[in-house]
């Protein structure tokens, strides 16, 4: 059996396009970036470019198609969005209406695709710094808040920030603070470090997605913005149809996490 | 009389609303972050944009004003993109027609400013690191050239990179890299160390725009990109009406260059 870790993203993308693959993306093509999917009509694509350009931690824009055209041409030219994510799912007036692992049949020619950075490449770089990722060693979906932060309004598109919680350990903050701060392409450094209450969370036991983790004694909850929000964003707004990728089922770009280091 | 490389952003616009400054903004405001500025109608804002996303190096966006709405809402939220700037260019169809000191004649609903990163930020930076700027040094406009490198096209808009060069002391150059590194959003990093040819530049000595300058013996050219890319790649599309700033009468933001600083 071939080891997912190791192959690399064109061989990835054409299993997954052979429906040979349609499990989550985690793990797979080792030090290779994932993005998150939005799929958007285009009479709504430059107000939401905008409102990533303004909320530059929460929605990282690594790439986006011209309108009608399905092939992200910097992340991956070889690649296809319509059917290159082992699950997609559909949105019609902000309701989740289907799952499906291939949307050419929902595909039209004013839709454009607009891949965003995503944690895992910032989690490989705690990681290689030995800083414990708890969520990954619980085996639990990361935990994920509302915070009283507002995003920058852009047009229709505006809502909280959704942030993402990491426990660390109190020797190791000012290391994930400059590890992360590496990567501004996918979340880059922290939003907040500390107390929870300060940015609106009332009860870190209780995340508004995903699951909650173990918080020993001597770690310090840490706060990143999270793709989650853009999605959220977007739902408020209610467009007729919305694609985006299903819940940990990325797209897997080209590019290697360390072509996003800034220094 | 004021010393105007001390004055605050907001008392300089005013003094320029008011006509009381009309000459370049090269000086003024010590510290805070000046922009270039390209306004476009609203019908060929999104491809800009997209433009801009793909061509970080060239085009740095750091604020984007909603159709029809002339404040910069996020780099200085006191200031009106039509009387804020000392002086205007007017092109129609891509031919210059017009410089006037304020542009309200001109503004329509459907009109989107951008502003742009500009050198003056990481120049400072490189000063503040005693690395010599040799145009400063010289009283000269700064040697710009256009490249064999293409931009990533976006849309209608496309063209070669624009790329200005600094003579920098071999025992700098790796300090150079840090430092304008560290100012992703004012075009960062050079684009180039070394022989001009390889990036298409036949004679040195000739730039395209702005002034020569002295190459010292043990001084290697190091070449940035340049916000002379995105007006040179709009101008292109001949579009009937856009408006930028007179080169060096740039708009003073509320931004510190240090707030740019990604650590």
């Amino acid at each position: 059996m071939l080891n997912n870790s190791l192959i690399h993203p064109e061989e990835a993308r054409k299993m997954i396009r052979k429906n040979q693959w349609n499990g989550p993306t985690a793990g797979m093509c080792n030090g290779y970036t994932q993005a998150n999917l939005v799929i958007l009509p285009k009479d709504l694509a430059f107000e939401f470019l905008l409102f990533c350009q303004r909320n530059p931690k929460s929605c990282p824009v690594l790439d986006v198609t011209e309108p009608g055209c399905s092939v992200p041409a910097l992340a991956a030219p070889s690649a296809d969005l319509r059917s290159d994510l082992p699950s997609y799912r559909i949105y019609r007036n902000g309701i989740l209406t289907d799952e499906v692992q291939d949307i050419h049949s929902y595909w039209t020619d004013d839709m454009t695709g607009f891949l965003i950075g995503c944690s895992f490449s910032f989690e490989q770089a705690l990681m290689q710094n030995k800083i414990p990722v708890r969520h990954i060693e619980e085996n639990r979906n990361v935990p994920m808040y509302k915070t009283s932060i507002s995003c920058t309004k852009a047009g229709r598109f505006e809502g909280p920030m959704v942030v993402s919680m990491r426990p660390i350990p109190e020797k190791d903050v000012v290391r994930a603070v400059q590890v992360t701060s590496r990567f501004p392409s996918v979340h880059g450094a922290p939003v907040h470090i500390g107390d929870p209450r300060s940015i609106g969370i009332e009860s870190i036991d209780t995340p508004d997605f995903g699951d909650a983790v173990t918080i020993k004694e001597g770690e310090v909850p840490v706060f990143w913005a999270c793709g989650v929000t853009p999605q959220a964003v977007v739902m408020n707004v209610k467009p007729k149809l919305v694609i985006t990728h299903s819940p940990g089922h990325m797209f897997i770009t080209d590019w290697t996490d360390e072509e996003f280091g800034v220094l």
